[in-house]
């Protein structure tokens, strides 16, 4: 049987220390920030946002990142966390792994965690508010301008077909590497392919060191990251900014292997451009790919350019048409949606 | 049939202002505060916090109670709040219903809706993050010391008798009257006594006002509020501040009425002791109970003092015994804990 007071003193041993003048423990936190506060506030429910057969290891740093993801998306340093965790006696047994997990994750991103509260539900429910430090020029989505270049800052798909592959009854082991439904008739190429998809659906890393950099760089404008699908979150960047874009198709980079091994998952152009949970920074510059490369330290690749015409358009093989928004409606579907 | 763009767009329009130098809509809120921040989220879940067909406009009010609850605990100011909605398809025709009350409520409490999050879910579950701003001396309830008198400041036992209410028929209407399961056997002082009890429970007033004055005077040390009642939050504060307490019982206040009309109801001194969900304020103070009440121009209790010896004793009838923590152990019953 476990007690309400060992969870506790489980999740105050995992966070021992903290960025928190009063963490953990009393009825609210205390906590000083150097620079005007970042808020995001994001929910996983199983069965809606994961499979409640999940490790919950990588559950707990999934939960994490794709709050952090939002931090990364404005330019802020991340510097703390609250969790909500709403439980089934069944998860009981994973607590701990969660939460060792979670630390293991707060400290490479180098957050504390400094409250929230523990419940009981039939559905496992986490919930995480992150807290950050905005940047003197925080990246917002309103200010793309036409004549900007459009960026991302990797290479999508991975995450649908990741889902696909989950599925499909592929797995990670313990060290992370893809197990097949049949490992006998498994490739190399398609073991290689599925431990990259399913890393970036089970554990995507937030872009905030990439984040950071954008926002102290004059010439990047506007930014966001791909949640519901680059074609939507395109769609929410023209929006808020009074633009349009155009996409060059052969320049939109797909996780490697995707149009090969995984196009019998997939469909290869639908998990690129409209694939959701990606959590690749979209963004607009004034500036070249190989400048803000360099500036970055690592690839980011321009996909295309802002319009003064409101029309988001896709050129492929020398023709242009209408990119049509293909995010899931969350309530025709069974996705989550930021306010 | 409701769109994600309908849900959003309620909400818009249901909190048009913002303390948020960037609210709603983009990656995440950017606020600025003119203190170090207190923090904190509880989440609150179909079946297990509320019941399926509670009113959706108390149970906004009671979700941002129940955490503004916290920030008065400390002596904080509130600012802002993020909110995490996962819903079932059959609460979306009281969606804005929620949204409204939740927005009045916010208004009422000077609070603004910065972010958050909409998702599906098959229970509902409700979670929020308030923001406030600290005192330049914020209560902890590691701050008791022996010798200080005990206080709480309103009646106790109407939210476990609300409770029980609610589970035998009685409803409150839309004028907040208590509307009996068999209205032509109730009299009017079991309705009168219904009323206030159920109005306890279902939309707890938070004790911000008097949090603030409290965080303001010298002499008050200690201070949570009862949220898993008053034998087991006290066991906490002696906890925290390594001490112990003597309670009087016949200086604990209960609800007025809940000895005769609520005795065949609950257990009233079960109630009184460690009924959950009173949301009072329990502190101590190095001051009396005249000048406490002056000070924050109402009453508040001197229920007992605080003591060197550890332990927590009650005084009845000339004798003292100890009093238990009678609180929910949360995972072997059904409720929640804060972090």
């Amino acid at each position: 049987m476990t007690s309400e007071r060992d969870l506790l003193e489980t999740i105050r041993r995992a966070f021992p220390e903290s960025a928190a003048t009063l963490g953990i423990g009393d009825d609210a936190a205390i906590l000083e920030l150097a620079a005007p506060g970042v808020y995001t506030k994001d929910v996983l429910v199983e069965e809606v946002d994961f499979f409640a057969d999940a490790d919950p290891r990588l559950l707990a740093e999934k939960c994490l990142a794709v709050n952090l993801s939002d931090l990364g998306a404005m330019g802020a340093r991340p510097v703390a966390f609250l969790l909500s965790l709403a439980m089934p006696e069944r998860f009981l047994p994973s607590f701990d792994a969660f939460v060792g997990s979670l630390a293991d994750a707060a400290r490479r991103h180098r957050v504390s965690l400094i409250g929230g509260d523990l419940s009981r539900s039939a559905q496992l429910t986490i919930c995480v508010t992150a807290i950050g430090e905005a940047p003197p020029r925080p990246l917002l989505r309103s200010a793309a301008r036409p004549g900007d270049r459009l960026f991302v800052s990797r290479p999508l798909g991975g995450a649908s077909a990741g889902f696909e592959l989950l599925k499909r009854g592929w797995r990670l082991d313990d060290s992370r590497s893809a197990v097949a439904p049949d490992p006998a008739r498994a490739s190399f190429e398609q073991r290689a392919f599925a431990q990259s998809a399913l890393l970036q659906h089970l554990t995507p890393e937030p872009e905030i060191a990439l984040g950071r950099t954008l926002a102290s760089l004059e010439s990047v404008h506007a930014c966001l990251d791909v949640s519901d699908g680059l074609s939507t979150d395109l769609a929410r960047l023209c929006e808020a900014s009074g633009c349009g874009a155009i996409v060059d198709w052969e320049r939109v980079p797909p996780l490697p292997g995707l149009a090969t091994v995984g196009a019998g998952l997939v469909n290869a152009d639908a998990a690129v451009l409209d694939g959701g949970e990606e959590f690749a920074l979209l963004f607009t510059a004034d500036a070249r790919e190989s400048e803000l490369s360099t500036a970055a330290g690592r690839p980011v690749y321009a996909i295309g350019r802002m319009t003064k015409e409101p029309a988001i358009l896709l050129e492929r093989a020398g023709s242009r048409a209408p990119l049509p928004s293909r995010g899931f409606d969350h309530f025709a579907s069974a996705d989550a949606t930021a306010l």
